[in-house]
This record gives C-alpha cells, structure tokens and sequence, in this order.
C-alpha cells in the first residue's frame, strides 16, 4: 500500500558514515533512504552573551538545504537575504532537541554548534538532522572527552527522531516524500534512549486526529527510534 | 501550590470583547488573565499566487508583540528589519491551526488574514491568539454570509488552543509567565470543538516526559478547551 | 460643512485612559475621535552611545500601526523588513517635540523610550501619539519622582500637537481622515501650555499657501492645544 | 556677530551651473557658499504604478550625501543597507516641494526623477537641494517642450527653499554648519516666485519659539527666496 | 619544498564523481585534493526577464560553502542576511566562464543554474567550481540532447580553471590553502580545451610580478588545465 | 576605426584636478575623457579589528556610481538596500591595488579610506578610481608627513589602471563605453609606476583568447600606464 512498498512500521534503510570532512570535530552523512544529510559539530570554546559566566554550555543548531536537494530547484536563502519561516522553525527545533540530551553544566562554559545541511531530499529531513546531528555530537564530545577536557561525559542518552503520520487512512512509520505530500496529519517525536520524549508535534493540515490515533502513532515512533538509536550506536562505535 | 492560588486544573478568567476596532471585518480583544491580544480579521477578495485558480480560498495569520506587552522592553522588529524565529514559528502555527477548521473550497477564492498582536504579555500569547484568531475569523465570515457572498459556512468547527505543562512536578492547566518560564516541560494543544486534536507540540528544554505524564496534559487540555469554546460562543452569539 | 457635522474650529471629544498595561512606567489609551492610540513610556537606567558620560538623559519614540488600524489592511512593516519613510519620519518628529519638553540634565543619565502604537486611525495619529506619549512620560517620570531617583522635576511645560488645515477652501482644527484625504494644506502644530511653539509643519501637495492663511491655523492650533493640555492634566491628575 | 561676517540678512554667494552631465535630461551643480549639490532630473516615460492610467505625471526625489561631504567621514548608506530616517524625511521632502509648482496633468504620463547628490556639506543641503532641483527639472522639462512632447508648461512657478534660524538670540538668514550646529530654533521654508508658502518646516530641540519670531524669520525667508529665484531664473537663461 | 611535497607542477589527485545526487539534471563531487565541491545543473525552461525573446539561452551559478567546510567555522550567508563580497565575486566568475564555453543560440531560451556548493575547502575552490561545474553542465546537456529538445550541441568546449601562484619565491601548480594562504601572487586561469583563455584573474596584495613571471604560470596553467581536461572527459564519457 | 577616431594605442585625454573639496584630507576630480571620478581620502586614527595590535596600518576603497552618472538612470544602491555583486567586486579590487603600493608598516596602525564616486562615466570607471584614488591617497600621505605623523612615506610607488580590450579584431588602448559595450575580450591592468604588475583581469564573455593576444594588450597597458602616472605626477606635483 505505501509507494515504496514497505511495511507500515517499516524504517527506510539507515546509512550513518562517520569522520566525512577533515576540520569538523564531529561529522557524519546520515542517509534515510534517499534523504542525505550531512551533519557536522563545531565546539568553541565561548558561549553565546546570554549564557556568559553562567558555568553552563549551549548547543545550537543550523539548518539548510543545497538549492537543488529538492526536485524543482529552491531559492538559495543566501541570495534571498533572509531564512525562510521554515528553516527558522527547523534549527530552533534541532537545538532544543539537542539540549534536552546534554547536561550543560558538565559540558562546561563551551558552545557546539550542530549544521545539518541537506544534501538530498526524499521527506524526514528534520528527523534525519537530529539522529544525525547527534552522532556528530557524540563524536565531538567524544574528541573533548579524550583531550581532557571534559571530567564527565555531559551526554546524558542518545537523541533521536522520527516521523510518523496517517497516510491514506493507516498511521505509517518514516514518511518518505510522497506520503508526506498526502498524508492529512504526519507528526515528529523526537526521543530518548529510553524512550522518554523530548518532544512531541503533530499536525493536521486541513484534518484533524483523535487520542487514539495520537497513540498509535507513538507506538510506531518507539519502533522506529529504537532502530535509529541502535544504528547510531554502531556508528559511534 | 501555583503562583495564581489557582488549582492545578483552573484556568485563567476569559474575557473575549468583540467588536474593537471600526475597520476589520472581525475583530476581538481576548484577555487571559493577563496576556491580553487583539485579533482582527481581514477579508482580500484574492488568493496568494501559490492558490490561484485552486477554487480554494486560504487563511492566514501574523503576530506580533507590542515592544513593551513584556517586562521589559523588546526592539521592535520592523526596526529590527526582520521578524525574529520565535514570531515566524508562532504565526505559521496560528494559521496552520485556524485553516484546519476552515473548508476552503466552501470559503471559495478569497483571503482572510487574522492579524494577533500582543498588548500584554502573560504566557500563553499564542495560544490566546489562536483562540481569539477564529473569534475575528468567524465575524469576519459571518459577515460574509450575512452579505450573501458565501453559499455554505466554511468554518467547520470552533478551534481553540490552551497550554499545559509540567510545573513544581505536578500537570498545570493555562501556564502564566511565572510556570511558563519555570516549566521543565510545556506543551500547546490545539483542538476542535469536539476535542479532535489539530496540533499538539509538546516540548521539553532539558528534561523530558513520559507517554503517561503526556497523557494528563492531554486530559487537562481537553476540559480547558471546553471552556474556551464556551467563551467563543458566548462572544460571538 | 464639514463632514463630522463640527464647527470649523471643533476638536473631536478627547479621551485619555491611563494605567492600560502592567509593565510600562507610564501608558495611556489617547483616543481622539476614532483615532486610538496606545502609549507606553520605558525607563531605562542607560543612555545611546553618543550621549554617554554627558550627565543627560535621552527622550525617544517609536511609532507603529497595527496593520489593520486602517480601512484597507496595510502590510505588517516587521514582515516586510523595514519602516517606511513615513514612519521613520513620524517617530522622529514625536522624539523630538518631546524632548522640547525635557530638562536633560534634570533627567540625569537615562532614557525614556516612548512607543506609540496606533490601534485604530482616522487621521491625526501622530498629533495623538505627541499628546498620548506626553502623559506616558509625565507618567513614568512620576514614578522616578516618586521613588526618590530625580531630584528636580524634568518635565518643564505639557506637549501637545494638533493637525489643523485648508479643507474646501475653510481653516479647520483637528482634521480627521475624511478632511485629511481632502486637504489641499495642512499643518501639525506642537506646542507647549503656554503656546510657545516646538515644531511647525505645514505642508501643501499639489497648493500653496498664504502668511494669513498661515496664521488663521496657528489661531486655531493654540484653541485645539489649549483643550488638549486641559486633558492632558486631567489624566494624570 | 555670525561666524561668516555676513549680515543677519545676508545670504551666502550662490552659484549655479548647468548642463554639468551629460547623461541626464537636465542638471546643475548649486553651490551655496561651502554647500555643492550635484542635481539632475531624469525623464521616464512611465509612471509609479499608483499613479497609472490617471492621466497625471509624477516628480519624485532622491537625496544622498557622497561618505565625504562631511567634515568627518559618514558610512556610505549602501553599504550600510539602507537609507537613514534622515535621508528618508529630506527626499520626500524635496520631492513633495517640487511637486506643488508642478500641473501634473500638463506633464502627462511620465515621470521626472530628481536626484540631489551632496558633493560638499556646510549647511542647508536640503534647501540647496530643492533649489537645484528645481533648475534641474526646469532643464528637463525645456528639454520635452523643445522637442514637441508637452502642449503646455507644467511649471507653474519658480520652487526655492532657504533656512533660516534664531542664532545667539539673533534671526539670521541662511544658516551654514557652524550656525544650524549652534541654533535653537531652525527653519525650512519653501515658496514660490510670488512668496507663497509650499512648506514650513520649524523645528526647536530643546528649546521652543514665539508667533513673533516665527514671523521674523518668515520676513528673512521671503528675502532669501527672492535671491534664489533670480538666481534661478539667471541660470536657465 | 611544497608543504604537500608535490612537484612545483604537480596538480593534486583529482577525481569527479557523477551522478551524486536523484534530483539534478547533472552532478557531480569534484575532489582536487583536499577540496570538495559537489556541482548541480538545473535546466529551467525560462529565461531571466533581460534574455526574454531573445532566442538564446543563459547559463548561471550560484557558489555557497557549508559554513564548516573551512578550518574554523564561518557564519552561514543565509543567517547572516547577504552573500558575502567574495562570494559575489566568484559566482559571477564561475557563470561567466562557463558562458564562454556556451553557444547560447544553440542551448534555445532556457536556463541553466550551476550550483557550485563546497563541502571541503582546502583551497582552489572556484577553480574546483568551474571544472566541477562544467561536467554538471555537460551532464544536463547531454540530457536534453538525449531527450532530443536540442537540434545541436550547445557546449563548444570543455572549460576547465585551475590556480597558480609564486610561493616561496617559485611558481607552483595548484595552490593548496597552506600554499594559498603564503603565497605573495596568485592566479586564476580559465581555459578552453585548447589553451584558449576565457578569464585570467592574477593579483598580488602587498606584492607585484614582472611579465616574465605571468608567462611562468601560464605555462604551469596549461599544463593544469589540461589534466582537468582529461578528468573531465573521463568523468562524462 | 575607432568609435572616438582615436589611434589603436590612444589614450582619452586625462585631467586630475586636485583639492576638490574641502572636508577629505585628500581629493581629486580625474576625467578620462567623459569618464567622471570623484576620490576622496579619509585618514582615521584607528584600524579595522582584524589588523588591530598588528603595528600595520589599512587601506581600503568604496565605489558607488551617482544614479543618472550612466545614459539610462541606475537605481541607487542605498534605496535597494544592498550593494550590486559589480559594486562589491570593483571597491574590492581598488583596494586590493592601492594596498599593493603601500608599505602598511611604515603606515603605522591608521587606515586610510579611499571612496570612489562616479560623476560620469564613459566605461573605464574602475581604472579611473584606481588612478584618481592613488592620488588622493598620495595627498593624504603628504598630509601626514608634512604634519610630522610619518617617519618615512608609506607610498612604494605610483598605481595606475588602464583597460584595454580587443574590439572590431584590433587591440585597442583606454576602452570608452561604445567600445567596452561591444569588445568580446576586455582586460584591466593596475601597474606601478615601473611596470610591474598588480593586478590583471582580462575576460572573455562568450569568447576567448590567445596568449599572444594578451601579451598585446599588455604592451598596450605597459603605454597607457606609463601615460597615468606622469598625470598623476604632474598632479601632486
């Protein structure tokens, strides 16, 4: 029934390459299917002003996709002046996701900055720039760690994140672009490890969903999470 | 145990004016507690450019803070020279939920834009804006009706928006500013009338929830909705 | 004659509700006639760069329209990534004339910053904002009075402003928008209480206009200033 | 008493140079004492798109100052991103003075741009600039008359601006810098060849000024105009 | 005696990867050593307004880099508002000498957008853009060719770019960013198959050369070139 | 042959008026033929941040052109709110040149900035700037040394630009902007005084061209040159 064929709780194949540039600290190219994101980590060793002497560290995130990663070319937002409405709400999201799996007091006054850039686009991009963008967290983290520079490991769990949304009547894991496209009411659950969420949204365009189907749903990202946790896992490893 | 003396599943007075303002085709000034937004709605006989011979109409929605509806003073944005994520997220959520209750072909090939800007900030501005958007929304279009320019009522249901968190430990319905800002976990539930959920985001800044502790948000969020739309009803009857 | 039914030499009723909002220093609901404008005076412990270490303070203005404040909905100024040449001209003129008004070494090394946001326009909205601001500030410099920061009252004398002109060949005080979109002349007068003049404006598109012509609207902005500091002081009375 | 040595009533020598490009429709270089401005006008064959199908022709105005007219260096306004509010005021203003001696009907469809570069600032560019620019759009519009484009002359009238101001307690005529950076009370006053008014500017920072010394510099003014106008008229001869 | 130990006319490892990405009519990863650009032509069926009925058809491109292509982290463009100077300059240059290559007539009114996007930069990236470029081009033309929508080759020649300069005092092929970064001149070639030149960019800061030592590079330039000739036609083929 | 009756090796008649205004510490007015360029320096006591604490001074350029400078009217860059990619490519290859002829140590922690402003122009304008700005950078200099503020003259030599350019299949000297207008390959070359060479740019736009073609235009340049600086000479003398 779906247009790739696969189960509905079935996860596109999950590619996760790690060390792709030589001046990151942390780097990979996380594939999705055909959604190609190359996620990379940059520590400084300064925070953001409103984070200055507060003994705490700050991770933030970029987002953007090359100006033909999509199937009709996209406006470039550099020559545009401006992000669009879109990409503001993607990398505040990355961020907060981020955050919510980093204890920044151990992390020490020192900011990572995650840019996730879109390589190739098939649906899930925001999704693939979190588990993504995790892993190159991980591997800079993991530079500091060996340099010294860290006491403890300010981690706390793997973050990760998948889609999920109800397409053609039936609530479907890993939404590829054409489903995304049709589907009435998709949704991004973005969790722990342990399954605990970080965050959870989920929309209806023209639709609406009920608590049951909200359930289902989740149901579908606990699978699809435990699946990139472990591929993150093996990556890092 | 909440800063208000509220209880935990006690929201704010409501107090939905309409009527504010000469020139809008709707317009209200929804006051909850004290975040206080006025919403007002605007009806272009044309379409953007992406809906053009679509035979569908589309609804939109801007929002902005007076620089002083806060604590302490913000730069203005059109000073700024551009709007910042935060006000991009918001009113891209804003007009994703008000289309949700919205037959579009039933509104047929015309714009109806809600402005929502801040005179006092609260917490939980853009949930008001949402709730008090379709208050403006459904005199605008009930204008419409009365001037027999419509066929059939596109708006299909109320849509109302409230936030729930988890404040000191406990689920806490309606967060004013002193929960919001302290709040490990909040989250914005947009539904209809009868409770059919259109947006759910729930999110977590350094923390994270349980599938159960999600559920009594959900719960809270369905009997403050109740009461909402019983405000909406009552304004525009 | 004219088309509100007043004399040639009639203000529109003047209403000016303090207190509007919580956080400001000082605010007020300035409504004359159907125009509402909503003023907020900040205080700020701190001077622009090129006013530091003078012993003076600084009084300036931000002035806004909410985009549905007119007949026809205007585009939202922070959407479109500037301020118009309108309004950059408006703000400045109402810093100015407040300042007029202002012993800066009496006011000591702060700045009040006075934002005027129009709610609701029928011509005059920057006459309104002059006079509206005013109070915000005689306000907020109460307040520093009160609480023992000034040693000696800043305010010198009241401000207020007054848009009179040449419609259908009549002078007449206090235009509204349908004589406003007519006149060949107009003027903005701002003046102290006791009529000695802070800024004059007078401008003719397309006309021309005579010294005498010139006096009968100073005649008749002296009459709509002197009514205007009589509401002034009965606000913050 | 004035730092030129001139008289209360005396103007700075001016100059004006025409056909100073070879591109534009009309040009000159005024030079008021120290105060250079490089004014042409420039022919379109096309109207503003608010002003299309009205069977009305259009003049409008740009100002800038060269990063070096001035006696310290100013940053250059297109590397900076955008006009300043000062900017902004004086170009509408110069074109708003140049329209009002203009029959826009006789002109018909088309429209004259009038660009005022200031190669040396001392003072009085906006006066200077009005001036010129008359010379300027004058040239031009000879320029249709001559070619057979226009049935009659829309110049009604000569335009011509002066400043004057209230300088150690004296009314001078035609301040220069060190005086406008001294003066409490400065004033722009535009007119025709037979005095009457197209705009008054008068403007007090910090201090304010009486009907009596309103008139006293509106006495300079019309002297000052009267120079200007033969000075003018000499140049297009 | 070059930091890499190669030959002062030894060229880097090039190797040209096509077909990178599902969406691009042509692609390509060009890796010149330690630089990577992944290159994309789009084929629009339009042309800008200034080549509109024109009968001939545009080539363009537009150049970025991934803000940690770089040994330190640069801003994103798109977050800072504007393309930088360079990168202005260099997409210009990329399009220009790409055009040089193009029978515009030929390619018919459609254009061609090459982007030219670094995901590793060791120096020598617009040389990289251009020669990676230009087997984009090649690619998406042999689609249409192939599609039969073109009735003649548009492309006359290969175009290739590479970079010379005079390091520690010799003249050296193929500047590496630590070469780059000491050398006191260097240049940009762009040539055809045949040794014609399409642009020679050759500077000095703080520094000058002698004709004899223009001659020098170019003759290193021809050698490049040809290289990059050869990897091209073995990348399409 | 030539449009201008000129011999091929030919310059347009060269004038370098100095002292031009009164603000900068050094100006001139250089007409190359009907190309206009008004250069001012602008000596500041203070470096950009990144040559801070370095012991070396900075010279740096700004290009604009006056809006109605060219046949057809430009829109001025400050009311589009950016610098076109022309604009940014040209100041930034004034600078480049003038910096080559300095010795920024001997300069001391100053910066120097030279603003080029096209009056007229007749092709051939960044040449012009180039030529025009080195003299005025060279009174500058000779401000300060007479003033005693430099040890020894920073200035190593003259710098000069000539274009040149193959047009109708003949070499030609000085393009003037029918010719620039149609020339297939066109080249600018910045020089000291000596013949050493700076900066050489020569492209081709939809064609191409030899090594022996280049070296004649380079012989031509090596003549205009030597042309410029004995103006240039003749001027400060």
């Amino acid at each position: 029934m779906r247009p790739s064929g696969r189960n509905l709780d079935e996860m596109r194949p999950i590619s996760i390459e790690t060390g792709v540039t030589k001046h990151a600290e942390g780097s990979c190219l996380i594939r999705c299917g055909d959604t190609h994101v190359l996620c990379t980590a940059t520590i400084e060793e300064r925070v953001p002003p409103f984070m200055r002497n507060s003994g705490q560290g700050w991770v933030t995130a970029e987002y953007g996709m090359l100006p033909r990663s999509t199937s009709s070319r996209m406006r470039r937002e550099a020559s545009q002046g401006k992000q669009g409405g879109r990409t503001v709400e993607i990398q505040r999201l990355i961020g907060r996701s981020l955050r919510a799996g980093v204890d920044r007091v151990a992390l020490g006054e020192r900011q990572i900055t995650v840019d996730c850039d879109v390589i190739q686009a098939d649906g899930g991009t925001r999704c693939a720039s979190i588990t993504g963008g995790w892993v190159a967290l991980r591997l800079a983290v993991n530079k500091l760690i060996k340099a010294g520079d860290l006491i403890s490991d300010p981690l706390m769990s793997n973050v990760a994140a998948v889609s999920c949304g109800i397409y053609a009547g039936q609530p479907v894991l890993d939404l590829d672009y054409p489903e995304d496209s049709e589907a009435g009411v998709d949704g991004n659950f973005i969790m722990m490890a342990n399954g605990q969420l970080i965050e959870t949204q989920m929309s209806a365009e023209g639709a609406t969903y009920s608590r049951a189907q909200m359930n289902e749903l989740l149901d579908l990202a606990e699978k699809g999470v435990a699946e990139l946790v472990a591929a993150q896992n093996a990556a890092v490893a």
